[in-house]
């Protein structure tokens, strides 16, 4: 059998760009499949907000680790998961890989900054770990491995943090050095403007990963020529379920019952279908 | 401090009839208190979905209990925990019991099916309990708890079923002997009318718990006169979750991006709203 | 890299005795491969001792997994899961399967009595489930199962429930039709007596696995010779644990300080070498 | 009900030294109890080595609050868990405290140490955190509770790090003014001398805790007299454990089965009893 981690890596390595998508929950996963998608990433914003915990460094390993298990069992798609800073010293780092190889997730993307971090699209508070301190804790995680395939993703923060260009290079070659597998370049502009500067400097030394969250109109086939080899939509199936449960639990409190709103949401058969109701049951036949 | 289960009991011995909401995740929880709701309901129904998986009786009591804590610490709301037929025997309903009040958690309901039962919306398979044998284990989960507020509520599976009025009523009336808290009334109809044949024969012999799934036309200022003294609405936030996201992960996929997803999923700072980032970086500032 | 459940074929196929002992915890698993035994056994007495909790079927499949994974992750043993009944219905059974499977655990072992059961040292209300309806858990397993290697091990009770052998016959035949990999012949005579006239009507048919919990004296050549393939010490480190932590506590507690017992308890040392210090700071420096 | 908040509170604050021993796990809580101590440690060496781990900072506060949750359940004696540095900065423990308090565990034990700690006795490498960092940390602690009981305990590891008494005692004043409810001095000398001379200096402002593991010969009236208010036996359970069964182990082994031992580990029916079978049978009558 295949494990996950060889499908992330051919996800990476492949010519075509891969588009991965924030998946909070198993359900969420099996819905990400049914689109179409390549393959799973779980956030730690969107699990941490699950808890209604704020994406502060909050989240433990092990509850990004039980969360992860959940997403990762429910489909075929291998998931990148979001490990923030590595909870703690290389140490940490180490146990993190073992217990995500071990539950064949496809691997893991670690971001330098001081721990416990702040989600980068809070603005202010943005610490840049030292740079040679996150290679150390890249070739901790990439040492700790047993098996070949299973991922290091090394996520720069140099543009988040406002420390430019020049610094996210120097970061970046540095990490690859280490040993990442791919780097994810995160930027908060409203156009890849920065992630272009990147690409064009970076001469593909490694696969490159991208999250638009604040670009969202660069258009596809123009980040793939660019270089990009894998998109990550790391939040919007939580932010779509957000709007629709507010609204919904609005009417609902409003129109003192649900009649109103029978015709906007899924019908229980959809989900006797997305949970296999038919198919559980002839395996317990 | 007034514990979540004299909360509960409060809901549904007073005058007025109270409203809980389904709520799968400490998310939803934040979102129901939001609308302005009473209560949370832990449907097995979501929290399996949640998981993957199929309303076939799957979820282990650490399983419901684990998603019950969360959901139970995001807010001040008192929950009431559908335990489908209490985990097996006598003995593991006591066990449920005093986990659950350890966690201060509002109640629970017992449903008077055989383990592990059929979601009661899937037709087919409704297999009643014995009812001197569900009695028993009401009988026993009142006994096992330490206080005395810990609301045990007995779901009357007869109606879904298509045993009739008359094998619900003497059903109700002996888990009330057994000393069930309130009675949680199930129908499948497309009107309250079962409902409000039961209300009418039960003469408020103890509080009445209706699930509204099947006739959500039903007035609430009529329920509340007929005599129900809770309304739960059980998987409405599910659903509303789950037509958004399959509508904007599919649009996703066809567009090559989110740029046209945007203005309908609620911004990252409404989330950084609901998780209270403020507070938590002032709690620990 | 050979998965646990191959190991575990290995060591019930093989033609020399195999010898697991139950480790309830990963730091027992440390000693018991140590002391060079071949595997590992998950007992569910164990398990739920160790929470405080009697041996009547109280052990949700959660719990029970998330004590074989430990056990399981800390070494190279394979482990054989002592799942009781199977936890509900074949339903709860192919969930089992499955959930044990993607945790690499080797195999499961399932029981044919009702569930919630009682120990089977405990002396009456051993109530033997319907053969037929075991069997056909047994098959439910087998089916679910996605890895050819992963070990169902039906255990007969007919003996401890004092069926008598034509019984115990019967449903090995029954459970082995239904797929079973090993059966395991259990007893409470104090000596082997029951188990050697099941071995020689068996004719090796399939695997056979004892546990001489109430017969210790048996030599493990005659038993070997006499067609067992495998021998289960299901309790022996748990209980030399209590011994040994009962006379400790009460002579600290006797002699007002823990100078009196440190010469007869292991040093702080022997756990860092347990647990590996150095190679730990190795990995991370 | 008295919360096991108070219960610590009155341990700490009471005439009279109280003694509280590691427990790792909850059957190990219930020998603790029967021997007829006040109280729990939940020391992070003892449940660390239980997962194989070693103890350097592995051990995530999900485990150790899974972990204490088991353990302060079995029984009405009050938990101290000792939380390492806190899991972070202050944040983590801010939630520490909420999770901790949620769970109904007497308090919590910080030690003013870089995080990721190592062992106090691993020699070292003990770093000492920043003493006005770590304050911070306790007044976070301290500010975040919600129950007035709920105790927040001050571990100085200045004695540890060869920093001299003038620093341990300048750190304690400083957490002390931070709000820290105890002081737990820590000392590896093998007599209690840096111990008395601290308490001489310190002249109770706040009560005082201590971990004789290295100077077991104190006599207790001594040490009352001296002033300490708590006695922590932190591993003793757990070391007694480890030679009992490595023992037992390695004669299972060596004679080829458990004839030989049988004498020397509790009979089954001791666990039964510790595990309150009847009870249990009775409550699910």
């Amino acid at each position: 059998m295949v494990s996950k981690a060889t499908r992330l890596r051919e996800l990476l390595e492949r010519r075509a760009l891969a588009r991965i998508v924030g998946s909070r929950d198993a359900l969420t996963a099996l819905l990400v499949e049914e689109a179409g998608f390549d393959g799973l990433w779980a956030s730690s914003f969107e699990i941490s907000a699950s808890r209604a915990l704020p994406d502060l460094g909050l989240l433990t390993m092990s509850e990004l680790l039980d969360a992860c298990s959940h997403v990762n069992q429910a489909t075929g798609l291998p998931l990148l998961a979001d490990c923030d800073t590595g909870f703690g010293g290389n140490i940490n780092v180490v146990r993190t890989v073992r217990q995500f190889e071990a539950a064949d997730i496809g691997g893991i993307c670690l971001e330098d900054k001081v721990f416990p971090k702040r989600n980068s699209f809070l603005g202010g508070g943005q610490n840049l770990e030292d740079a040679g301190e996150f290679a150390g804790r890249i070739q901790a995680a990439v040492r700790a491995r047993t098996t070949a395939d299973f991922t290091v993703v090394a996520r720069v923060e140099a543009l988040i943090a406002g420390a430019g260009l020049a610094e996210a290079l120097r970061r970046a070659h540095l990490y690859a050095d280490a040993g990442a597998d791919a780097i994810l370049m995160h930027s908060k502009k409203s156009t890849p403007i920065e992630i272009l500067e990147f690409l064009q400097a970076w001469q593909a030394r490694t696969p490159v990963v991208v999250v638009p969250t604040t670009y969202p109109h660069w258009d596809l086939a123009e980040a793939e020529a660019a270089g990009v080899s894998m998109v990550i939509y790391a939040n919007h199936a939580l932010r779509a379920s957000v709007s629709a449960m507010r609204d919904v639990l609005g009417e609902i409190r409003l129109q003192g019952g649900t009649g109103g709103v029978e015709d906007t949401i899924a019908p229980m058969k959809e989900l006797f279908g997305l949970t296999q109701v038919n198919r559980w049951e002839e395996w317990s036949a």
